[in-house]
């Protein structure tokens, strides 16, 4: 249903970002990135959790020297996420990263990027121009009239009347000077991010930008808060852009466990079609009208489910109003009555099954279905 | 920076609902109506949560009866939720409710119809067709050419050249021969909700019907699922359609506490900053960068602050990267480094303090924020 733009695609390592691939899933570790032992040990973690990209912030040397014991310990490619110091990005370019993330706010020096573009072009690295609404570079004073820089990211900070540009106006204006910037220097690995805070600001820049460049889209709504509100407040903006088929790959971020950033983004791609994976639960609300518990169901058969890799919808349902008819559109599905429930299997009725053994019954179907 | 779809204002008792009212939020008890004690002590808790018109179950006549002690106990508006039988619907119009649901898909007889129409139309009381996927009525056989029926809801499921209609177009299709029969009825207190569990059925539905009908939107995402996956799925779903500027009331569907219904809907109106309402929290991830524990310091200002009714921006970040950029941002933020942190208030740095007094200095400033 949903017509994705077309993009550009690029080799994040083994990963294709863009060009119609699947929408890649990223995270990044909240570890010390100098303690190469405990990175890796969360990357493996976040593997686990399905995590298909994983950034590493590299604050300085040291941690750019971690980067060759972490890249040996995992199996996803491995980003750099470099800001303020461009010899980051060199030494992480030496140490085998698959991708760089360059801000385009605190890295402004055209000869240190041009350098930088230089060395991942030598390797095939992909780099993220990683706009972000709370660190923009200073508009400079506009010369009168304005004129444009074709070069470097401090452009003026106005339109072409001279009017002062909106923040995501200033996002784009920043991001396509320094897309222009590695153009010019016949670079075009590129990924391109305009995070912000502010959900309206960010799918604002986004709708903006999809149509101005053909490179793969890397979305976010930045520093969203812990996992209740931020993963709601990612969802609302990731997901209105996939819906609008913008974006190639995705991060959610949230101040918690990086895990929860994952689950939170397939579930983002799972509701919009865009991925398959593990159980979908389809459970009613319980309401009045309800005659069993199918909050305390509903919550066993997910904690029976986790960790299941394959995709199977289950339906949990709570009288007759939808339940037989969201139960038949289900994989294994329940509709509930007074103490006795009807069991679909792939929209056929396999049975009715007292209270007791709804659980068992449900779960009996996955077992069916999966094999 | 989101245009709203016109669309006529409608009364749900001292609640307005559409014509460019803030967008309403609504949940629905899981008690068991008969117990009218249980049903109105769950109604003021999801007050206090800040739920603005509440939908309880009807299923039987003891439940209906039950309505004029519920409706005695609470003080935002009920809304009786009506399916198969329309005398249902009577008993609750008699029992003082100030809405009504019908689900066109299981009262389907035009005489009954009418009845509860004429009944809600002596008391000024809106309905709401609520059409879900899962409870759509069978479509007729069509006769040959497809006729419309102009009354009632069995309509064809066939489009004009005899093309089987989508889940979607039938929602439509449904609704919009409902609303023709209530208008042929001299009825205009209506709503329309089309709600899927299938996100892009819903949206569809939805952006279809927007343009067809003046009458305000209620909107959800149906049995969306446990709090974790289903919040974010209705995120997604009615926050595409918000963003839209679709949308005058919002019900979140989850297999949980109410309570987390409300909550999740509020973030989803204060991330596109259609409502206002309590600490918003601006968080990073944390990241191998943060020198200070982020996690923790976010939670214990998200924990301090719950429950805080008045409206205020919180940053909490872990570095100088967007650091110092969104605390500028917030009411409060606060720019962490190596065992300090600036702290910020309205824009302005106010000072600079140790890591142990993170938490007291942030809520502080909160205090002072608010006073």
């Amino acid at each position: 249903m949903i017509l994705r733009r077309p993009s550009k695609a690029i080799q994040i390592g083994s990963v294709t970002v863009g060009g119609g691939a699947l929408i890649v899933v990223q995270s990044m570790t909240n570890t010390d990135t100098r303690d190469a032992a405990a990175t890796a040990r969360q990357i493996l973690e976040l593997e686990e959790c399905g995590c298909e990209t994983i950034r590493v912030a590299v604050p300085d040397m040291d941690a750019a020297q971690a980067l060759p014991a972490i890249k040996r310990a995992i199996r996803i490619p491995l980003i750099a996420d470099i800001h303020f110091d461009y010899r980051l990005a060199l030494a992480s370019l030496q140490g085998g990263v698959d991708g760089l993330r360059l801000n385009p706010g605190n890295i402004r020096d055209p000869k240190r990027i041009s350098a930088v573009v230089r060395a991942a072009k030598e390797r095939g690295v992909p780099i993220r121009i990683g706009v972000n609404a709370g660190s923009l570079p200073p508009a400079l004073i506009p010369p009168s009239p304005p004129s444009r820089d074709d070069h470097g990211v401090s452009t003026y900070g106005v339109g072409t009347s001279g009017e002062p540009l909106s923040t995501s106006e200033r996002m784009v204006e920043v991001a396509l000077s320094q897309i222009r910037l590695l153009e010019s220097l016949d670079f075009d690995l590129i990924k391109v991010s305009l995070k912000a805070f502010d959900v309206p600001t960010a799918i604002e820049a986004y709708k903006s930008i999809a149509w101005k460049t053909p490179y793969p889209l890397h979305l976010g709504i930045t520093e969203a808060g812990t996992p209740r509100a931020g993963s709601v407040r990612s969802a609302v903006g990731i997901g209105t852009l996939l819906y609008m088929g913008i974006g190639d790959t995705i991060r959610v971020s949230l101040t918690g466990d990086p895990c929860e950033e994952v689950v939170a983004a397939y579930e983002i791609l799972k509701s919009l079609n865009l991925r398959e994976k593990g159980p979908t639960m389809i459970s009613c609300p319980s309401c009045g009208r309800a005659e069993v518990d199918i909050i305390g169901l509903a919550q066993a058969v997910e904690k029976r489910l986790e960790g299941m890799e394959k995709p199977i919808k289950v339906a949990v349902m709570g009288c007759v109003v939808n339940g037989p008819g969201e139960a038949r559109e289900a994989d294994v599905g329940i509709a509930c009555g007074k103490g006795k429930g009807i069991i679909f299997r792939k929209g056929q009725i396999v049975g009715t099954v007292e209270e007791r053994d709804f659980l068992s019954a449900i779960l009996a179907e996955v077992e069916r279905v999966q094999n």
